[in-house]
């Protein structure tokens, strides 16, 4: 059977729209952002209790940073610029240079780190007009990037526990994954001796822990070696999403340092990483993974309430404004239509739960549960229900 | 006494910075980061129960756009451009046209009405640099936007709604605040009539409210009249946040319309809104307002553990652990300094509580717990005071 793509799905689901008049910027519509919502909430939850500081840093920077980051001689092609009193500006294609001067701005000791600094940042990025599609090629997105300050002791085990990180990520929704090691390409930036000593330390971790990768050669960022990871999705279809990168040239670039034990001052190595990879795309790969039936945590509508009869108005209206009390996600299909009319709407919206409000239910106060994709019908008390779909984000 | 301002308190505790690379576009630090989002959950769960919903527009739409808008004319000499395939894009100074083709993309009826968009929009807008200052007065912020779709026997009833909800935010800070109307300025668009039936709309909510207001003639926007808040500070001072603006321009411009109940086309009304204003300024103000004691709920530290000797650090190390996986902002102090030092630095970044943990603590299985600027001691068992700190936030 042909699948729907994301754009057909996403717009009959009413997630996301586009626009001539910002192509390749996609806008989320209330559905698709109560999606992002829930994929930032688990994000902030997975990083908080790893250890990770969430920071923001600007979008506007003067050209000259990115000239020393060297992103304007390897990347300026796909940079948009902004003129702010007679100054080149660059709306960030990276979101290193920010991060790097929020480490930068404090006299840093060798206890603090890993400093472990999270972003989700919009960047830009020219891809050529022909090239757009929906969320999953696009010039403007929101990284889920973050920037590990090291010690040189520290690089196996901080990548170890970003492996852990990422792991747990994909599984949370379903995927599968491969991992690829690429390594320095034609282009690069620093000495032979730093980019083996980062590739070896890449390579020793993926071996020590039993990961199975692919090489990839010449492949890595102009500043270092990189893990890919590309996840599986249910029709069996590849993604590059995760990249875990290995930089011992931005730190020198950027003079960073940290106050070793010894009293004299150390280069800390960056980490890069990102899990999502983009928000925008990553939405956009769930959609044909689910199908649009999206688990009930990430569901754009929860809950679908249908009255049987007018009869059953407010009784169904008392329900509905129960459950959004409690934070739920629910619709109200109060019409003057048939049931079965009414059912089949919800199914095509793939509602991962109808509650049928009638004469039972009313007299019975407990609550008649069509699950998505199935024909039987569950009983349930409505505080059991609410926990049911209250607890459905509640993973750990 | 001089009170100290919020730069000098907003670096004491580790909030925001500024950089020469980025001038008026601040970064946030991660305590700044984790107040910001606890202003942004809170905003989210008023708006869900207020019946809004959330969408996120591009940052960039084509120059025409902000021709067809009127922005381009009254505003240009503040925005930037950038250049995208050889055609001018602005960064967006405002969120309006965003929500305007979020409500245009299909075919709406009157029973949807009124729409409510609620978008944490960041836009970019020029400011002299000799006028840039902290959080207060910067070119990129995020305002806390909505615009309202509204047919024309919904107006008062929904900006009394929006009163209302302003009240609350300002009230959940200890704000007291005035309220101004704004009128027809000299340079304007639309009908001298359309303009007049704006103008009495709002005056009739607000006597129809009792709510005092001042009169500003000729301070409206250009595209409708309409009303500012100012919130008054714990020293005193006054500042503009909030404003609600009802707009029969932008409709007619960008040629919006709803299925009225008579099957003809109709043509909304839009309702300007903010409440923060500018989250970053927001910010920048309540730093001022609670001298940096945040209340716990905001607090970006709101927990420091303190362990009187090192033989304590173990079981320190576990109530730390405890805090921090039940989501408490919380800080481990355990370096070998005397406990006097360490509630004297703890007392200086404002922390709402201290955990003294010694002999006592550790056998008892009880917490001791010192409050911001209060001698006394309090006993609370552990999961007593996990709720406390939890349940700040729960204000309703």
């Amino acid at each position: 059977m042909q699948k729907d793509n994301h754009q057909k799905l996403g717009s009959l689901l009413e997630l996301f729209m586009t626009d001539e008049e910002a192509p390749g910027m996609p806008f989320y519509l209330p559905k698709g952002m109560a999606i992002r919502n829930e994929l930032e909430r688990f994000w902030r939850e997975e990083h908080e209790i790893s250890g990770y500081e969430e920071i923001k840093t600007p979008l506007l920077m003067k050209q000259q940073i990115w000239e020393r980051s060297g992103h304007w001689q390897h990347y300026h092609e796909n940079m948009y610029f902004a003129e702010v009193d007679e100054q080149r500006y660059a709306l960030k294609p990276m979101n290193c240079p920010g991060a790097i001067k929020i480490f930068n701005h404090k006299l840093r000791s060798y206890k603090e780190l890993p400093i472990r600094f999270a972003e989700l940042g919009l960047v830009h990025r020219h891809e050529r007009s022909g090239s757009l599609n929906g969320l999953l090629r696009v010039r403007s997105f929101t990284q889920d990037d973050a920037h590990l300050f090291v010690r040189e002791d520290q690089i196996e085990d901080e990548i170890r526990k970003v492996l852990k990180m990422i792991d747990i990520f994909y599984k949370r929704f379903g995927f599968d994954y491969k991992i690829e090691l690429s390594t320095r390409p034609d282009e690069y930036m620093g000495s032979l001796e730093s980019w083996n000593d980062a590739e070896t330390a890449l390579k020793n971790v993926l071996h020590q822990n039993d990961v199975p990768f692919a090489l990839n050669e010449g492949d890595g960022a102009f500043y270092g070696p990189k893990i890919d990871f590309h996840i599986l999705d249910n029709h069996g279809r590849s993604w590059q999403c995760g990249t875990v990168q290995l930089d011992f040239q931005m730190g020198e670039v950027f003079n960073c340092q940290y106050m070793g034990n010894d009293q004299k001052m150390h280069r800390p190595i960056i980490i890069h990483r990102a899990i999502y990879g983009s928000l925008e795309r990553f939405l956009g790969i769930l959609v044909e993974h689910y199908d649009g039936a999206f688990p009930s945590w990430l569901a754009p509508v929860q809950v679908k309430v249908l009255n049987v009869a007018d009869a059953h108005l407010p009784y169904a209206k008392y329900i509905y404004d129960l459950l959004k009390k409690n934070g739920i996600r629910a619709e109200f299909d109060n019409r003057s239509e048939k049931m079965g009319l009414k059912i089949r709407e919800a199914s095509l919206l793939k509602v991962p739960y109808m509650l049928i409000i009638g004469d039972q239910e009313q007299s019975s106060g407990k609550l008649t549960i069509r699950m998505r994709g199935e024909q039987k019908q569950d009983l349930l008390e409505i505080d059991q229900f609410i926990k049911l779909v209250k607890n459905a984000g509640n993973w750990r």
